[in-house]
């Protein structure tokens, strides 16, 4: 198992979603930061369930306790670690499914790797619950981001075969604080009432709806990340499918490069300001692995929540026999809603983990 | 810089295109394992340029030469280096654009990131052709894999607006190996005509397409990987958008699980002969980051050659006004169906690392 | 920083001596290990000072709570994190210190790194105290290790110039228990009544001395580690220095191999019960990098304490001066015997991390 | 295996003695460093074998060919191979001992991990030989340094009981390069003859001796590493161990903390030149795993050549039955004054890459 990454900006995380907590060690935060505990705990409410007849109707208190790495609020160049209780679970619910793994879940895979040993109660270590100590990382990198004119923000680009506006050329700031502060983080809220009717339509028929997240980056320095296995893209992708349910990651004009010519392709290098910019950012502001200090831009892909209301297939891995299942319990119609504030943390993560490493092609 | 990657099988990838030679530290191999050089020959030759009037006129002997790491043609447990000598670069077609950035090309970031003193005629480190070292270690890792019945094989899932028809269900070696011998690698020989015909078609036009690639990897046991950030899709992903152009990478159904409801998406658990399989496979083999043992899939978006013959804008980095350049040289109208055998390669390099790892979930 | 080490067993220590509390991150335990937790206090309480006065009077309860990674006391395949409340400091004591730096201490150097911004009471992260969470984890590694017939055991092997008897060459888990339930941890309690007199003088002259750590692991197979430099050596040496105040690493015969010709020093090959085995074990049981199936052995340089009672010379940081300073608190006059059991979960902790790499040389 | 180190600059040694070529791939060079050649190869030519009695007589040209990483002589930012072809080896010489493992070479070891696989002729990956691109990476990596006023040296400490003058405190690179220009590598040239004596008197009597090299490095920052276990000394270790024959590595005082007292072995901090300095400098310029700006200190034990002329006991691994073996073929009675530069090199890589990496303590 390694529940960890970084190169000088460490995050490792831990914890089951019905054992005594969760959280997160954060190892090469700069010294000197301050965290802004308010805007953190914002930052975390955003994943929050229980906010709407959306989510699961599971309370979560979510409030970090740090136990190392600030002395008076501000980092100490020591490793940060922070933790946040586990109440609330109700593992009775689960205790029925043990030996009959959850199609879509980790249950299966779980039971061959380790053994039958796993704690898989609520989802175990895979559980969705497992991303708080991920924006607790994320959001502390975020506000250090920030202060060096750096901004990461992110929206439901899609639920089921609806979309919203993908993000403007000239996104920044602005448009993320907006978006970070609706019930629903769209741009545009008409799309957004719409996804909220297909989640809710998903529900009352005892299933789920997957989603896209497209995420931005603005105002990096250009000359970020290195060729071939280090670039920005391997890392960031390498650290987004660490996130449960990521099906697809695709940068700038991903995917869709298949139906472009290399005309349409190519963005332009222009002046402005002064500056080399380009014309159009189908790159997602990043050539060859390296910035180009044009924004970054990527898509996630979050599948339907697995657990989902309605009798499924399923092996009994006691008995072996094929058999049905039908989950009970509290359960999210779609979690690719408050996965958006998880892909910022984790983007932001590698990005202060870039930055910190520098640009060392020339000394 | 970082041209390696890899855990217990570490890849080392070096050199320029118009550097003296190129090629490939393979540290980690298995002692014992015999190298079938014809075999890996004909896997090399699948990436050739060369072969038809869709590819690149330059014509490369891509014989390697082993340093160390084989005795008597069998694996001895030390490092295998391998080189390629270049020849046959017209780096006097380059030398005009050195200060002009071509668009879509790592020019431009590789000139921020190393001060001017990137060598890249011919794209440098950053071309197309640093992926025949990377078939070599893969086209190793390819045999070692097979004897143990794990065979891994690709074909060009689309190019424009056309699609190849998917890899089926009960995809296998048989499949592969006839794509593989195919001059153009679809499974589709009508759909791939018609690919053809726009790769001809934007040749014509000085201009070039992009494509996808779908791979599978098929006989991995059930176990392999770790959750959260050391998954077998973290790990390829991390891999695959090492290989020049790639944009995308997703696994199983990918960007389409947006559209899917959890009802679809969810691989019922059934039983087969004894074992445990999933009744459909939008997983791609890979679940909570662990292999189920259904065979991997993943598809691979290729950007269109950013090389083309068109007049393009950019900026003069000498004296800082903007400008048009037009690139002349050799370049290939789509490279998307000469990566299949790269994208081969790296998924089995993946895949043989993860397999020398072991299943270490218990003890 | 990067307070972790480990390959597939990654340790992650957090805290500071005068924070809310330290603790361990162990990510990558084989799942269904009971954790024995009378043994593992057991093996925590002889790292702890205050048992008697050749230690510091701070009392430390160092009672661990598991916040993950275990179901019902059996390690579940999840990260474990283990944290140990800080209480009973005197952070006063050390205020006065800050501008400061006290000789032998990492005062300086952090203050340089973190720009003043570290918390360096009672020595912060620098602090002999981070050694408990290692003992925690390297004592659930001991126990794993054990059930597998491999034992690690330590001794005091010397302070000031004394020295105790080495280990003999069938050094084994007897004796190692032997050693491991002694109030003072050495084989010779006649020289270990030498050496505790040799710290009650040095306290009572406000001074510290160093000593000398033996270790040894018995039980390993032969073939673990890599050549070069992922052998055993590296690993335990990376690992072994991050234990505060150790200054050198030997393995076998150590730097006495300066002094003898390779007809003394080279270990003949005879057969023992139709096993190989090495008539003599100079060598530590590592050649190449690689176990010879002999007990591996190792010694490490433990500095004497940097804090002593004397005053000492040292530069006022905010004024730039040169300037005096006397250490008032507690502190230990040795801590050579203290740090027994730390070289032992260091060891064991790298050594599992070797064996669950497992043997990959041949497939 | 992982005959790989470094993090930012990341080196990778292949080859076996008696394969076609041995080199090194180092990635993670700063652009635009021009590579002085002949320094280079003078560098080289100090761990050469040939050059006097003392030494095998096997011939080496050690011409390395660059294969990429450079332009013009001019680091391109591209990883760089350089690689060094072997000739003059009389395999013929090892055959006969391929079943019968020499004592204190790695061929029993090598035996069991790659089962009997392993390439071992003359060592094979093992061998001494393989130094050599170790000080081509490291003869780069010192030239980077000195224009930044770092400066590594060392020299042979010790030979038998013999010993050379220790470094001075004032230790920089006059002595250095006084030391290096000298055929046998001491301070004081009467201690050199006595070792070279001691030498000659082990090779008449078919043995051979060990020895002890000291290291220092001139001009490093202060801040530079950090805490537990990505100190300065954890990787010069973990790297340093990885030079065939090395059984102790220790840094400032060493081993001889053991028998100093706090008062004694504290360095007190000074002012000079309005800079704060140690007035000794026990700490060997390390202090919490972080420069203290003193110069760096270290030494390494060198075990005997274990090659020696003389009948030895060992195990025939094909009838399982005790033997006795006479190693033939060429050998040197002592390596340790070959291995001064290897060290030197070694250390060299280390630092530059601590280097690259910055004091990232602060942001």
């Amino acid at each position: 198992m390694s529940s960890s990454f970084g190169k000088l900006l460490k995050i490792s995380v831990f914890g089951q979603s019905h054992g005594a907590a969760i959280g997160v060690v954060v190892d090469g935060l700069p010294a000197g930061e301050a965290i802004d505990r308010e805007e953190l705990q914002a930052f975390l409410d955003r994943r929050k369930p229980g906010k709407s007849p959306l989510s699961t109707a599971r309370r979560e208190g979510d409030i970090p306790e740090f136990l190392s790495g600030l002395e008076n609020g501000v980092t100490c160049g020591s490793p940060l670690c922070a933790v946040i209780q586990n109440s609330d679970q109700h593992s009775g619910d689960y205790k029925a499914l043990e030996q009959k793994p959850r199609p879509g879940h980790a249950d299966y895979t779980a039971w061959v790797k380790w053994g039958g040993q796993a704690d898989m109660r609520g989802g175990g270590h895979f559980s969705g619950r497992l991303t708080a100590p991920l924006c607790l990382a994320g959001g502390i990198a975020k506000q250090i981001l920030a202060r060096r004119g750096i901004f990461v923000g992110a929206h439901l680009h899609g639920v089921g075969g609806l979309t919203d506006l993908p993000f403007p050329e000239d996104v920044g700031p602005e448009l993320f604080r907006e978006v970070a502060a609706k019930p629903f983080p769209v741009i545009d809220d008409g799309a957004g009432e719409r996804m909220q009717g297909a989640i809710l339509r998903a529900k009352e028929e005892l299933d789920s709806v997957g989603g896209v997240i497209e995420c931005a980056a603005t105002g990096l320095p250009a000359g970020l990340g290195d060729p071939m296995f280090d670039g920005v893209e391997n890392r960031l992708a390498a650290a987004l499918f660490g996130i449960p349910a990521v099906k697809g990651v695709e940068f700038g004009a991903g995917f869709s490069v298949a139906k472009l010519s290399g005309s349409e392709n190519n963005d332009p290098f222009l002046l402005k300001d002064g500056e080399v910019v380009t014309g159009s950012n189908h790159a997602g502001g990043i050539l060859g692995g390296i910035t180009t200090g044009m924004p970054l831009t990527l898509r996630v892909a979050v599948k339907p929540t697995p657990s989902i209301g309605r009798p499924q297939r399923t092996v009994d891995l006691g008995t072996m026999e094929e058999t049905e299942l039908t989950i009970r319990g509290r359960h999210d119609p779609c979690i690719a809603h408050r996965a958006v504030p998880v892909v910022e943390a984790v983007t932001a993560a590698v990005l202060l983990d870039l930055l910190l490493e520098g640009n060392h092609g020339t000394f």
